[in-house]
């Protein structure tokens, strides 16, 4: 039930003060610290407590704001973080915090998330984008959703596409990253009615400009049933299939 | 059962030759006119016919092309096209066509499309968004998906968002079309775990540059759970709200 | 022989004088109208007489230009005329000039043009890129080339392109026009060991912006053997594929 | 009274000839060094002396013209100064120099400068846009203006914001910061009367495209009431609400 | 007195159910129409009803939104609107409606507007740039405010503005319009420590690109004290001057 | 003599009070009409008048603003004006004038203008560029400069490039013209050390954006020596061809 | 013959199962490691194994991928590799790996590659562009193609060109390599009926924006007979080539 | 007189053999290296020989470079050198060799170069834009031109224009120097009758772009007589400077 509705009802059966009742309002909300305001009515609104966005922040910070979110929520989940951040959150926020170097992730539960199967593919067409279709498979992990995975599997040899047409087609939602050309996702799009999220990464060179050229590609798709997400973001998409799922599939 | 599978097992059957096999796998893929080749797999692969985006096409590619999907496919969709071109579809390929001017569409089908509900939402952030919009919805409907709709609530006056915080919480899928600055998917998307179909429109002026600053702003969103769609691309949001929803409810 | 070096000869021989000799140079290589200067010698250096680029050209000065390259080189290309303009053509130039409206072309040749095969092939994605498909196709013809064609194969439907698999692995030289997001190259390159020539085209829409998406992607594909000519310039496709067949086979 | 005129009346009052005027009006506008040419009728036409924008400077540079100016002017100001440049200012400029590291600022003045409250307000997005809101919170300080500030209220959690409704409100100058998609400036302008300066940073990754994407969110805001600086431009946010307070409470 | 506390109140005095005070709220917020939801809350927020963006509506829907606004909120102002637009509203909203053909805009009121001097002064660049100055001043009429206006004074010919020097400076807020290279903002910016808003406008050919050239020079000016505003939008810098006018002037 | 010196010499002498030298000086510099300032200080500064950019200005507006500069500095150039507003001109300002129809410009001088040669030379580099090239050669006429031409001399046929070595070796200053790539100036610099003005044109299609490429090209040349003015600037280059022979010739 | 026929010949012929047929197929086409799966059907397809893109690969992967593609392969080419993982692969792959640190490439072959002169040239405009010029040639070295060069003929200095003239002429296909303004493909395709492969540098600076001027320059050319790959792409160069000789010589 | 003509005279006159011309042409025109192919015809064409860019040039080749053609052509110029390479070539090259550590540019000449006084003014508008005006006029200076120079006047302190306003109008030339938003050019040409060679920087940050800004900014102004040159380069604003001194003094 909404929190904030229960106040209200407090206060409309007398039990607490208007005084009180705002007081206990804005406490719910937020946590102000002197260069953040926490958003603690994040898992009301979205499911999941606010997620930390590493880069550029130090490392007192992230480690500092995982803790007050942890401490409330039970619940952390960091992501662009370097490999010198993940030790630094390891040594000063928690040993047993879930580390993945690869993806640049961190995630901390005070509950054992236990992994169930929605037929989720992650696709990425060079080796060069696996980190972030390691960000997808983390960010899916921490929601509770277990993943499948192709990697290597570009267009320019259509044959590692066609053998393993039986996996997309099974497949409920496909997650597809690809660089270069970025033209992965409308290949499979075509090859399967469920949906693909597609996310664009910055590998490549020249014309490419920085992601760019695989981002308009997604965007252009002559091929329905493509939602794409930012360049090289790879926790979006697993965080935007997470919320389908979700809706889908509330008890889980 | 896969139509290629089928004729494989004829052949395996020593029911038809492989000359004949052959012959029937290319008929039943597509069907080569002077000017298309229509992919009559479409239907296997992606649960849909082929769609006819009419923009850049002749009246009487529009109505023939209409015409051979409709006959193999039993039904047809038509995106993009012009008062005139609608009349003209009326008059030379059916009557019974289902015509909505204000996105542009038309659709015909041999059977009756039931309408089943699935909670999904439509809102756009000015009037001037609105064809895009309908085109969603009409989409939806076409693929038989009922939808409601929110037309007009920008966020330059938040209170009328807030004031819908109910009918925006209890939807499944959002489908948020937006010009201009677009900031509207952000916004709902940081109210409801449910996930956001984001349209940008080429509504706006100035350094609007044809919606990619909109474009640009759904992209870079910092609340999770969005997927972009091309700009004005309406049928594109709808078909992909569709591939969700039918991944989840296959019988539908 | 070329022409210059036999002016030098004659010079040399002192069968003319050092001004007749600057002279004669001067006549062989252009001559002046007061709004054009025609290159006389292109035919000399580059196998064909300057091609009239109709665009923004006045009819006057498109049917001057024709008569004149005619006359001294005989024959004469025209590219990216509109209709109204090949009529005029037709009318003041020469009632037996070749025409094709799709394509936006004329082309007149005082000797007749034998067409030889050497299994070119053109591909376009949709029924929208065909114009550009057929300026392809006639530049060929005009340069004595004949060619096959598919049309409307693209990626959305895959099985067009593995159905044509046979034809496209037996061509020597792939064209491939294609807007939108402008994959076709990509994947029709991954699957011939045959060079392809990539034509983006500027049909779509939104993040489009009038073809740069599908020049990007053929710029940045991941499969080599592909050189990519300027949107919507299919003359310039058909050309390069000339200039190879003519570097190999220059009997032809 | 302006410099100029009572040079020139000097001149009128035949205190000093022609010749004294003209040196005297050029001493007094500007002072030439071997690399710069300082502006001392800044303060006459600004109300506040030159500012040194000390990126890309020399040390030496930076403390020089500081030295001049302070002199001259009694107050000086420098921006965008790294902390290794701060440090260098500080032994070699004055100990006594006021500094913000977080801001990249120094500012020393002859007279005490008391600040005044004119309800102005300093909200950011994200913690990581912190540096640029310091610089406009620095800025309006030396400039002798009093602000409140907000911190880390994202779009994302509107909550954060409808809890600051009241603070939102009351303000008479509102700067936002923001990077991503930069949207938080529409959503409060949507909220208050009051003007907002919006301040878009280079925050983000991917289309973000070094903060083009906010920049371009808030130069198309739905809402009227917004008034945009250059990106990371802090300094001139804090400038700007100046400008406006200056010209309605000249007394300050 | 905020509309929403009146009523929190009622509820809280019990004059009033919970659903019956919901009711109200909704009611008071907004209205929907088919083809909008009118933001009756507008005047609260902002201390101005919504305004119509008339580009890209039927005639209809501004006449009908027009209408709707007009009598809630007792004045209603258009923007963009073309010579026929305005002559359908004459017609068919009202006869007094006032009418500004140059800078496409009208505006109604119930109560007559008196206008107030706060000395605002606005400044063109060009004959050209003039309907988007228009736009400003009329804007600002309806607002209240007394304008006064400088038209033509590019600098090229610096000596028009150093011509007009004391009108400058004795500005409290200055708005200027430039197309081409849209260097005005600057040189009037350091001549006067009063705030400049700074609209670009789409006059120009070239890599002037719609006006893209102008605004990147007014947001990199050297001079500080500059907000810009988007392209064309001189409704923008008037409803812009005005929120400054409104904080430090109340009563007004 | 400076009329500015002028005014001020008379009221140091006493001749005039300080309040009729103010007011002459006002007089003397520019005009205020109701759409536009007139700088008759421009003769002085620039010695010439303010030129007309009739584009987008009214036909009324530049028959007023032709008349009044005509009467106050004797000669008034008009630009990029159509030809029904080159006809207007005729029939309203004078029937006199002096119209180039192909580069949309008018010219009138109360004193008969005699050309003086500087071995100008004007190239272009397709037929389609003629208009801009003639823009530059009618503004050098107006500007007292006689030129030479050579049209239709692009890169692709480069004998007619150097068949024409002598005439380019012996011009002084050339203006090159050239859409497409744009290469045409590089080339010709490469060839002379005479100065080489760029003037790139919006001709071509495809990835020419409006003539940026071309812009690009004329930027980024290998060879020193070349000045680049705005994309279809004709008008520019003639005019800065002409300032730096008024700079060496200052008799003519 | 097509390896997939063969094991479908075998199905048929009964020599083995549905379920070996399927097995091979798969085992015969790609092989899955960890981080990438390669595609072992490309030689089929491309005649040519998969090339290693070594940029933002670590040395172990692509150590191992060069390992596991020669052993199935037999050859292996690898690109974009720096000096330090150029030595890796010599220490951890193999000692005689073929290495050229300008191009930043390496190759093995269990084969003997003979070369063949096919008359193809690689021209660069500059010596900073060398690297990618090398690249073509090295990648032609590998895949059996002799090539000539001409470095720093840039067309600055058109005599360098023109001195060479009978170099171009006589080469049947010409690969030019050049940054900056990128005029040397039109100057050289002007020249030649042969076809020209562009391949524009990022070597420049300013307006260059990293080779997209020279890029867009040689899309849009004016001389037909073109065809464009990547900025930087010599390998894609080196390849285009060898595709068009391998289409005519098939015995090559 | 032409070397070639003369080399032709002595052919005609029989003095020398075809055979002997050929070589005596070939030789005189370039000298190739491994790297690089020396332009030798260079002083012929442009009256000074090629200058070396040394950016991305290693240590030995731009020393090699500077020695071959020192050697030739008695001088040579070396640009966009670091000072490490600056220190390389006075250790390697020559003792002697004239060093401009700001400009990064070096030169020597076997005979004493005397500066001649043209008027050419050098401006720039901030201390940072420096390293690009110096190398304006070390190159002026390396060709035999005197130059003024006014450092830091920029527009937001307009009196240090005004200042030196009988210095910039008694120039017969001006170089001007600006980043940010580049309006300086515009100003100062509204001052003079004399040519303005423009060159944007790269000085700036967030909407600049490198400098586009600004570049942007000069190609649009709407003072005519402008010229613009590349970002940042300042050597070719000296360089065209003296072009246009070259062809009306030739005897310099």
């Amino acid at each position: 039930m909404d929190p904030i509705k229960k106040i209200l009802k407090k206060f409309d059966d007398k039990e607490i003060t208007s005084e009180e009742a705002e007081e206990m309002l804005k406490k719910n909300l937020s946590e102000s610290l002197s260069y953040a305001t926490i958003d603690h009515s994040r898992t009301y609104f979205k499911n999941f407590p606010e997620v930390i966005y590493a880069d550029q922040k130090t490392n007192e910070q992230v480690a500092d704001l995982a803790t007050k979110i942890y401490e409330k929520s039970s619940k952390v989940l960091i992501t662009k973080a370097s490999k010198e951040k993940l030790k630094y959150l390891k040594e000063n926020f928690s040993k047993n915090i879930n580390i993945n170097d690869v993806a640049g992730m961190a995630f901390a539960s005070k509950e054992k998330i236990s992994l169930q199967d929605h037929k989720v593919l992650v696709i990425c067409a060079g080796t060069t984008d696996i980190p972030i279709a390691e960000e997808a498979i983390f960010t899916l992990a921490c929601l509770g959703i277990d993943s499948e995975k192709l990697y290597d599997v570009g267009i320019a040899g259509l044959s590692r596409v066609i053998h393993n047409l039986d996996i997309i087609r099974s497949a409920k939602i496909i997650i597809t990253v690809a660089g270069m050309e970025g033209a992965l996702p409308s290949v499979i799009s075509g090859l399967t009615p469920s949906p693909v999220i597609a996310v664009p990464t910055s590998i490549g060179y020249g014309s490419n400009i920085n992601g760019l050229s695989a981002l308009l590609t997604m965007l252009n798709s002559c091929s329905p049933g493509i939602g794409v997400v930012n360049i090289d973001n790879g926790f979006g998409a697993g965080f935007l299939a997470w919320t389908f799922i979700n809706s889908f599939n509330p008890a889980q």
